[in-house]
């Protein structure tokens, strides 16, 4: 049996991008069914493969596996390299990305990723600096407990595809970090992986209403991607 | 090394309920390190165990594992009946959880948890109703795909802990589920670790204010079982 991974435009589907990033980094095979956003702001089409209508959805064989953490873990069972080898930096990883799942809710909903798009933040909420205060000291943290080059050591491992789709909003909203996140943040987007997807978001043909709209919020512009094609 | 589960207040904290349940169920020890809210809405005294200074945190040795999925996962390494035997009901039973993990925002925000009080809910918003119909569903499902009496199948794992923090609000609030559900629901409040759980939070002697009036919003108190102690 092989993996099918549905996603949504990649310009737009963080968590999509997730299990995307580390399936592509760990050279594990798989289908991919992208469903685009169809610019209404209805997810209808998603009901088809996914229970809760939300994308990622991981089919294998007969099994779904509807959420993108249970995708990480289902993925490790075959996979031994999905998290590090070392327990400690395994609990490490696994509290950091259990962290994205159900945190930084300000940096999701205040930058919602778009590949495309470099955006003018201007002055960032309490909620964000509080957030992005705290994104700094995780990465730190991981990086300077374990060594580097990678979050959890020297193997790129499930917690980086985790925050991969924070490393493209670090950069399209010009957010400033510490000297270390900031180079672990370009270590991030210049991983084959990641720089793929980035690179095929930008080359989608749809641009969805809503989501261009949650990214701009009356701010400005800086440059759009999609028209220096 | 011995595990230290540092968690806050029974009768509030749903999350430090999760994993104490999980490791009261399958009999593994561990030394309960108890905080209670300050009753002024402030987490600082969570600094000194948590790195995010939030509940609950797993100690092991030198190990902090903050988050709780993270410590359910850290858990099974070394307990492997956290998780169901079979593949397919641990898969479904780490997405149910990681949906709970993440997900059922409006029953979070709109029905508090509070072991010790019955509330009238009156008149659920839609995103309430939205969260409750997809509960069914995936209770429903659980039980008939794995055939019970458990949600993943014939043993208590980590998904059914996940879970018990609703059973709390779905008796608290008087809310109706469907007849699969409710029976459900009435044999997680009867598991001794839950029971156990719930019996010590509404005997705890700390009344914290801005819990209490999460809980309340106004909305009319049937019963306080602190008051017929």
């Amino acid at each position: 049996m092989a993996y099918r991974l549905f996603i949504a435009n990649k310009n737009y589907s963080s968590w999509s991008m997730r299990p995307w990033v580390l399936l592509r980094a760990l050279q594990i095979p798989f289908e991919e069914v992208l469903t685009p956003f169809d610019g209404a702001g209805s997810q209808q089409a998603f009901t088809h493969f996914s229970p809760t209508a939300k994308v990622p959805c991981l089919h294998d064989g007969e099994r779904v596996v509807w959420d993108s953490l249970a995708i990480l873990e289902y993925v490790a069972e075959d996979h031994a390299t999905t998290w590090p080898g070392d327990r400690a930096a395994r609990a490490w990883a696994r509290c950091a990305s259990a962290e994205m799942h159900s945190g930084f809710a300000a940096l999701r909903d205040e930058c919602s990723m778009n590949c495309a798009l470099s955006i003018d933040l201007g002055t960032p909420s309490e909620a964000l600096e509080k957030d992005l205060t705290r994104l700094d000291l995780l990465w730190q943290e991981g990086l300077d407990t374990f060594g580097g080059p990678w979050l959890a050591g020297d193997a790129f491992t499930a917690v980086d595809a985790m925050f991969a789709p924070v490393a493209v909003r670090i950069r399209g909203y010009g957010i400033k970090l510490g000297a270390t996140a900031m180079t672990y943040n370009e270590r991030l987007l210049a991983h084959p992986s990641v720089a793929d997807w980035i690179e095929q978001g930008v080359a989608e043909p749809w641009v969805d209403e809503p989501h261009e709209a949650d990214c701009i919020r009356g701010r400005r512009i800086i440059a759009d991607r999609r028209r220096q094609a």
